[in-house]
This record gives structure tokens, C-alpha cells and sequence, in this order.
């Protein structure tokens, strides 16, 4: 079985972690990322959404973007289908989790600290997170540590958008290293509104179905691999280019 | 047996194959590098060029810098004397697989998504060369997805320059974190040309043994661990200071 | 039994030593971190010191942050009362290895970069360390390769700080991806000097115990997970708002 980590800590700190995992479990350990942009609790949603499928049956995801860290939000580990996820109750893992199905859900206690030895208000992905997720791997659910609860995770909508007129007003969860700006629009939506093509800051953007139907340096739409818009230039850098900052955008389209 | 990855993907997306890979063989994965400079493909090819004969023999390695992708150009397997290179076949993988060696080569056929369940014209990574590595590691190269090809490989050339009075005109296919500026100009070469000093923009760089041959701050020129010609500054920063841009370089010698 | 890597090198060389140690040992490699500020042996230091005692019993550190590398500094391994420590004798490995207990030191001979088939004289990572740690791992700590030596390590102290009057002058061996600056003051330096706010630049930071004591976006200090004093902004980042530079820090107190 395998330990799969998201986090927004970068360096050391994820280090750190899997030495905690690995003192408890032989568990192999898989990094989806580490540099989820800083506190952006959607952002990390969305990229834990679109890749927990991809992971073998069993695995158990630890998910941490955690702005309230020492403070009141839950801390939880929930059993879905096919999956355990584990992180903080502030809608980081509720749109994987509900997607799979949840089944059951714990809320882990702060006592579990006493397993690494340190119990700190900043760091809960080496105190609380990666010693109950070792613990669950190992199947270890017990009463000292996991509190079974009956009220439900803290919701988080990953594809809402508006359509006023020619004009779509939608979010940016992830810009990748390339510079394309991955949008929340479904690739179904796009079907429904018929769209050819779109202007962003007036440039106009063609829908097309593969990179090399525009030229090199020209910008594109393009269904990604999240199956949703994406914004990019062939060969280059739509996030820079056209300066996208920010994760809301107004696209108009035809 | 290993599976190798080098991408220019950065994040979460080299997270996602390893899922892909997980789900399908309990292959151990080592990450070589995922922040090769975004679609070039000549700095991929010489940093697996100089990496691949330091893992252990039948290691697979799956490389992808991959401008190309949803395009024309060949998804391809190489098996080589020793070892096998996963990639597009854009000359990626060429100066590796050639230098080793190329025994077979086979297509890889885009059917073989059925196994992610994802078919993109963005991410092949994912939906093409995961899953065909994670099976050649588990012996099942079936002509559902891999079909033998006799016409060989895009050729790429890592170590060409020129050489015109005192004037090297040579490529900097690396630049590392230290802002060492790594050359494809031999160690072989640097004898014949019994080079001791160089020129680069009015400043003089003597070539040196050891980086505490010149003093803290100063530049020098050295073979590098890739056996080539390297520029860098002694605790310091030779592609900032000196502002190497682009990947071309022209260097006087005596 | 368990490699924990902890480097300056940025990408691509880390993976060429998992290589070299894989040819060796099957031994399992954790990263903690490549990432240290280049040549910045404080920091790895401080950084190793501070995890080391999360991994399991027989993890063998192979930490590399290597100025003198090619030169004269010494090459060794260490072996604790719990661990291994491989690295240049340059002060980076000296404050976690005296922290749990140094057993015996020996000297890493240059030969051993007959395994990597390999020398050069500005990677030692993978032409000294990595070998020399996946052998330590397989429990052949032979002559051809390692020679026990009485002297002891170079030293380096973490903890250094003045205390005048109502100011503190201390170091800053971290700063994380958040911008947090991680001072290293002790927790219990702290409650000896009964500080309950800091003054950096005229700006005033309390002493609080949670990141939610403070609004978003204001400054506050706090012990981290270092067991430290830290100084961060909630949901922001300190270092880059107040133009944290370099590493030496003072702060007026009360």
C-alpha cells in the first residue's frame, strides 16, 4: 500500500514527514506535489481531485494546505471507497473524498503527537497528519488517537462558474510550470455553450484540439488534461504572457 | 528493477505518473530531474545522456520534453543493450539509447490509454509513456500497444561546436542550480586544444583543477563532472555574474 | 534500512547519486531536502539537525554542502549511537551527529569512486558519498575504502546569540517556502528572558502561541517546530515583507 502526499511545504518539512511515516510503516511514500501555491486551499483541491484516481486501491492521501493550523479546524482521516484521505477539515479533501464516496469519518486526536515526540501549533503534517496516516496504513485505527464522527466534512465547490451573456466568468485552480492556465470549465460545459473561440483582454484565443493546429508562440483553448479549459501558448507561456495573476478570470466567447 | 523519470514537468504532473505506474507494477521509481528547462529538448538529452549509465542495468527510463505532444511525431520503446528508454521520439532519448546501444525499437500505440482510462492530447506522460513503462518493467511488451519498428531514431547531435582561430563557438546544454555553465566541449577537446586560459566577454578565466585554485568569488574554468568544459564562480554564481543567457557561448582560448 | 539525502544541489544530481546508490543497494532513499541555500553549510546543518531524530534507527544521512569540495577538507562517515552521517568535515554533519552520540569516525578514501567508475573533483556526491553510504548500508565498511581515524569532527555551533541590553542578536539558519524566519533561539531562552514582543525595523511582533492570535497579514512570533523562535506573518510571508536578508537578525525585545 502506498502514502501519497500533497502539501503546499515545499522543502524539508515533507522530508521530515516521511521519516515520521517510515519510523511506523515500511510504507512506500509518492509526492503528488509539495509546491501547491502557498495556503491556496482550492488550488490544492482541485490538483488532489484530478489525481487520486490514478493511485493504486488502499492509498492512503495525505493532504496538507492548512492555514489554520493550531487552530479550531478539525483534523481528519476518511475513509472512502476505494481510498483514505487525511488532512485538515477545511475543504482541501472534500472534493476527492466525496467523489470516491465517503464511507466513514474520524477525527484525529492531538494525543497522537506523543508518537513523534513533538507536538508543535505549526507543524501538524509531522505531528497529527503523517503519524495518523501511518497508523491507518498500518491499520491501526484505534480509540487513543481516531474519534469516529457523524458530522460531515466542510464542503468545497470546485467547479462553479457564471455564464452572463457572451461572457464566462470563471476561476484559474492551477497554472502549471508551462504557463497554461488550467480553468474550471468542464469540458461538457464547453460543448453546451458551443464555443469556437475566445478573447481574453481582447486577444483571441482559438478552441482547438492539439498544439500544432496553432503556430509556435500563438495562443490557444485547448480541453487539457484535467478535462477542462486550458489556457496556453504553443511553446511558450500563456500565464506570463498575458498576465494572469490571480486565480478569477472573464473570458468572452463565440 | 527501476523505472527513471526525467521530465521538464515540474510538479504534480511526474506525481500523477507515479500513480499510473503504482497502479499497474510495485516498481520502485527515482525521479532524475522533472525541471529540465520547459520543452527543451536538447538540455533532456544530455542530462540523460550523462545520467543513465549510473543506474543499474535494466533500469527503464522514461524521459519526456515533449513540445510535440497531440502532434505526429512517434511515441517510441527502445530497448538497448542494457536498459530501456520510454519517450516521444523527437531526439530526446537518441545520444542515451545510441550511446548504450539500440537493440529493438517499438511504437508505442496510443490504444494503450485504455490502462490510465485518460486519453489527452496534453499528457502523454500520463496516458502514453506511464503506463508502457510500467508494463515493459513487467515483461508484457504485447502487440496490443507496442508494434516493432525497423526505421530508426531522431537523431540529435549533443556534442557539436566549431572551432575558428582562437574561437570556440559551443553549446551550454546545463546550467546547474550553482549557475555552473556546463559546455558539450570534451575533456578530449580541451587537450587538443591545449587550452590554459579562456576569454568569455573581456574576462579571463584560467582553467583550473579545483575550484580553490582561484580565489572565493573568481571565475574559473574546470572539467566538470560531465567530463566537458564547465565556467563557474568559486562560491558564487557564474551564469548571474557573467549573465549567460540563451544556451549558445563564445569563448576565446590560449 | 533507510538513505535520507539532505543537499544544495538543486535537481538532476540527486538523481544521478540514487542511481549510483541503487547499483549498489536496494536500500530505500528518502530526500529531505536539495534545496539548501548553495554552499550555505549552516543551514544544512541546522536543517539535519533538526530531522535526523524523526527517521528510523540505521538511517544512513549522506548530507552534502561542500564549498571545499576538490580540495582539502576531509571526506568521512560517522557513526552514531542510532545513525550513519556521511558528508564533508566541514562543520554540516557535526551538530546532529554529536547530538545523538558520536561512536567512531572514518575517513572516506578517494579510491571508493572506483565503484561509480567515476572521479571528478566537483561532485562528490556521487563519485565519494553516494557509494560510500550504499556500502555503509550493506554493512561493508572495508579498508580498500574507509580508514578509522581518532580526530574528531570540525565543529559548528547552531546556537549562537548575543543577548545586550534589550537586544538580541541572533541567526537566521532558515527561511521556509512560507517565509517564516527561523531564528535559533531556544524555547527555553525565551521564557528566560520572559519576551512577550520583539521590535524588527520599528515594527512590533508579539509573542504568541497560535497563528490566529493575530489577524491575516500581520506579523507575529512564535515557536515553530523547531523548537525556536520564528517570525512569521499569518497567511503571508515575513521574510519578503520585511526585507529579511541575509542571516543575521536583530531584534529588540520586551
Amino acid at each position: 500500500m502506498v502514502i501519497a502526499l500533497l502539501t503546499d511545504f515545499g522543502d524539508f518539512y515533507p522530508g521530515v514527514m516521511k521519516g515520521v511515516i517510515r519510523k511506523i510503516t515500511e510504507s512506500e511514500v509518492i509526492d503528488i506535489t509539495h509546491i501547491i501555491t502557498p495556503q491556496n486551499v482550492l488550488e490544492g483541491a482541485f490538483l488532489l481531485y484530478h489525481s487520486y484516481r490514478y493511485f493504486p486501491e488502499g492509498t492512503v492521501f495525505v493532504a496538507v494546505v492548512d492555514p489554520g493550523v493550531g487552530g479550531d479546524r478539525r483534523a481528519v482521516a476518511v475513509r472512502t471507497t476505494n481510498y483514505w484521505f487525511v488532512g485538515p477539515d477545511n475543504g482541501l479533501i472534500y472534493p476527492a473524498a466525496s467523489d470516491d464516496g465517503i464511507k466513514e469519518i474520524y477525527l484525529i486526536k492531538n494525543s497522537i503527537s506523543e508518537i513523534s515526540g513533538s507536538i508543535s501549533t505549526t507543524f501538524h503534517g509531522r505531528d497529527i497528519f503523517a503519524p495518523a496516516a501511518a497508523l491507518i496504513k498500518e491499520g491501526k485505527i484505534h480509540e487513543r488517537y481516531f474519534e469516529k464522527t457523524e458530522s460531515g466534512l466542510e464542503a468545497l465547490e470546485l467547479f462553479e462558474f457564471e455564464v452572463g451573456g457572451d461572457e464566462i466568468r470563471c476561476l484559474v485552480p492551477y497554472i502549471d510550470r508551462f504557463g497554461n492556465a488550467v480553468t474550471n470549465i468542464k469540458k461538457d460545459v464547453l460543448k453546451e455553450l458551443n464555443a469556437r473561440e475566445f478573447w481574453f483582454d481582447g486577444v483571441r484565443i482559438p478552441l482547438v484540439e492539439r498544439y500544432e493546429d496553432v503556430e509556435v508562440g500563438e495562443p490557444l483553448a485547448i480541453i487539457g488534461s484535467f478535462e477542462t479549459l486550458e489556457l496556453s501558448v504553443r511553446e511558450g507561456n500563456f500565464s506570463e504572457k498575458y498576465n494572469v495573476r490571480g486565480r478569477r478570470l472573464r473570458l468572452r466567447w463565440s
